[in-house]
């Protein structure tokens, strides 16, 4: 989409009876970037605050109570895992984002997705490659996470093959296709093979893009999720972009969000008794706590944050 | 909600880039009067005809291109079954039922569904009585259907039965809670019951509300099934009423929604085979159909049919 | 399904290549008494604790791993919310329950349902009718609980109410219907009203029945909720009978379940902040706390809880 | 999984009261091959073609009904959309798939998917390259299809493009992964790159595999739309596979899937119009049809064409 289309977009204006946020209205349309090549826009949304407090009270009028009462109520509604409320707020976004991500990201299967298609449409020659501050090693500890940042030489290595991989497949792409990126056939004597075909010789960091509609509750779950700090690096920088939209959307959700879920402890049966055990003064070590290892390890550091981790 | 409620929401007006809808905006929190004391109001909307097209071809932009093209858009995604751009738009209705209709509707998992809690706050003595036209006797050949009318006399008396019960039931219902409508303790000297318990001496024909929010794709799938001759009278006037809202708020997918769903006919790998023998001249029996008793029935009575029997 | 038809189906016996729980297998097919009328009892079940290991292996054998890694494997996905490998273990139950406990548990929206229509058939004459020490009053403190237990004269009125009404629109129910429980016609001279419109007159204490399928990590969501002390007790008794299938199905995923959820507890970022303050020896009150009155209530009953009050 | 873990699972067996299909038990386990290195194997069910008969009667035994009412009833659930008693059946695949083709799969949001994690292991050297008879140019008339089969000269040239691109790309990967496939280290004085992001220098013809695990009626859904011609043939080829294994699951649903689904047709109103008349004895052409010309194609293909192209 244009930069022209855009600010045509952003210059409409229509009036409406429906649940407004001028705080939302205010970046509706803007691409916040996100990675090298990607972002995230909101395209549309539904509902706000007040909607998720007149769903919780459903026959009441939200006119007569003030704002501290629905805080209140908000806040109670998060702490008590009341869900239905947060699904009356609907979201519409525009991401583009590295096909690698985009596949971790379409578990969450409680969303509505229209992904751009390359059996219909030839794909940007656009991939990511990642700041030689994200080049991390393998974790030795944790076999899904990473480790040290590479050698200034080994990242500029790598940074290489990504380069000149991701350029080469795409040259055969086009070639294969017969067909460069303006729809201009390369050779007259040659067919083109088709697209549905001729994309699986394209590199899983190409970027592809989606609209991507989710009520707040769900949203709430996939942010919880990717926002977190096990969570890869590539996802969790759109997470945050759309943390930020959110908190101009629905702010005092968004404050129950993270008081009640995103910076919340969750403490086993066993780990709960640990912590008693120490607020009534007794002195609890790895071997009479009845952790595991890990889990042990697990409590210290918790023990030892505060919960405010995140945002 | 009370009439000044209401008009308040009405008259309030807020401006906004999102897509927005004139012709739905004019019923926006306006009751649909449905059954003697239900409704359906709509409360909020998101997305309109474009951006079920805007989804469909994602990356491109809605502006340049026509009503024409876009109407053949959205018919060819309809007629192809391409469900996810209708997802792209989203609803959200209040509604008044009977209890008996809600169990029903709610086996439509689809939906954001936050109803009035009966374990919270009293219900109002409110509860359905039909029309005499419609007090059906059993249906003979369909053993979940209706059918002839009940006598005058037959209907009065089926009609005193079920009022009267419902008012003993409710009476019964505030002995137990020793509580009136206006939260006024009737006796002093009694504890009230919890409303959790209480309100299971109520009868099915009483009437509850709640919130439902649905996206277009799951909507129109709801209706194509409750808006069908086969479902009972007293969920398909409020699918009635609900086309009414949806006619207004995408008009082009509603046309193509008649055209290939609600009207449309679905005709057997066999049934298709006799038209095609007819067409070629054959005359086709029961016997050499090739259908069961039931199956050529059917069928009969469709060839007999056109299919624009609904709208 | 009477005895006899139980009986021949536990009698019966096939050779399978599935995963097989003989602890589940003992109880297979044998209802599960719930409330007076109720029961519970398992249909058919797909996998065991081996498949949750083997869905996060999914490549892995699991032959060559021994019993007690698979535990920690499993303790490890609870802990950290890996949900899809608890999805990969289906149960199927036949359940027995009153209506107004049928509409609270069909908001779980993520079960498959098959209910017995009363549109198609005439419903027993069975209800529920609470025993005298569940006939509470309501709550004054909590608007949708229950409080005190009734006062015997109290409770006898509310018993003979909810039994006198219920018989008679059962009774009325049949005259309606113009048919006994038989099937019979009760008068030549009448036509019976539908069926579906026949129910209405039904009250909500009246039993209905269904099968009620589930993966394993929706079950354990609905179980967390329901077998939750702030559930209704009429549903926190289904939670319970499901809960002791569960135990025999999955036992090593049960115990999880009791340890990071059931038994869990969640503190939120300030309330673990008030732990970490008190740990280090510092004296907290409502004053410095910075929660709301409620939060501190609630945050003090737990500080004097041990977290293994369930089970 | 090795060869011997598989003839071991196979040779297992246990006794169980459950519902046991033979047929399925038979391929239980073995591999179905789907293009070159792929494979479906059914890993584990629940229920039969009794089990949807036994839901749709609920409280009805299933043994005193014969197989043909059964039929009759499965017969009539199709034809009218009765979906919940196929919901009753659970089936669950392991898939071995490029990922292009998962990517498209996973849009089917109504399945529990667990998935090979690229973050946690390492990806096998297999690709998939299609036989030089799929190697279709672009469809001129359909922007997503396929037309002409490439000359013999260019299938070798786009075969060569492929194969070297995903073979370096995999060598790239190892390198920056400091690791080959049998875990061992290349060169001690390197540091191997994250797998989560070595990963995305592979390219979407890399096969990936996942335990994919589904109701009836949701692969009813799914089989309908990938078995479909329009479907690209690396997918539809695992539809194919599937539908041998349902027809040996339930082979009475698989009949009436067929003949109400699979090969039946779907009239739009106006197209049902046209047959009447034509069965009238009109004489209809494209000008008085009152459809588009892209209609009118579609239907003048499928007058000329027996429904049962399918199976």
């Amino acid at each position: 989409m244009s930069t022209a289309e855009i600010t045509a977009l952003r210059e409409q204006s229509f009036t409406t009876r429906r649940a407004t946020v001028p705080a939302l209205e205010d970046i509706l349309y803007t691409p916040q970037p996100v990675l090298d090549h990607g972002f995230v826009r909101v395209i549309d949304y539904m509902g706000n605050d007040a909607a998720i407090v007149q769903a919780a009270r459903v026959s009441y009028g939200s006119g007569t109570k003030q704002v501290s009462q629905d805080a209140g109520l908000i806040k109670y509604l998060m702490r008590h895992w009341h869900s239905t409320p947060f699904e009356m707020c609907e979201i519409k976004y525009h991401v583009k984002l590295p096909i690698f991500v985009a596949r971790q990201w379409i578990r969450h299967r409680t969303a509505n997705v229209n992904e751009y298609s390359a059996r219909y449409s030839v794909l940007d020659k656009e991939f990511y490659t990642p700041d030689a501050a994200n080049l991390a090693a393998q974790s030795v500890i944790n076999n899904q996470g990473r480790g040290e940042i590479l050698s200034p030489d080994q990242a500029a290595h790598v940074l290489h093959l990504l380069k000149s991989d991701a350029s080469q497949v795409y040259e055969h792409y086009q070639e294969m296709l017969n067909e460069n990126q303006q729809g201009e056939i390369l050779d007259a004597n040659r067919t083109g093979l088709a697209r549905e075909l001729a994309r699986m010789n394209l590199t899983l960091n190409y970027y592809t893009q989606w609209y991507w509609k989710i009520d707040l509750h769900n949203l709430f779950h996939f942010l919880r999720l990717r926002a977190d700090s096990h969570a890869q690096y590539e996802i969790r920088v759109y997470a945050d972009a759309m943390l930020k939209t959110v908190e101009k959307w629905v702010p005092i959700a968004f404050e129950a969000f993270k008081e009640y879920r995103l910076n919340s402890v969750q403490l086993s049966a066993t780990a709960w008794t640990i912590v008693q055990r120490r607020l009534a003064g007794e002195t609890v070590t790895f071997e009479n706590s009845g952790l595991t290892k890990r889990e042990w390890g697990e409590l210290e550091t918790l023990m030892g944050k505060s919960a405010t981790g995140h945002f």
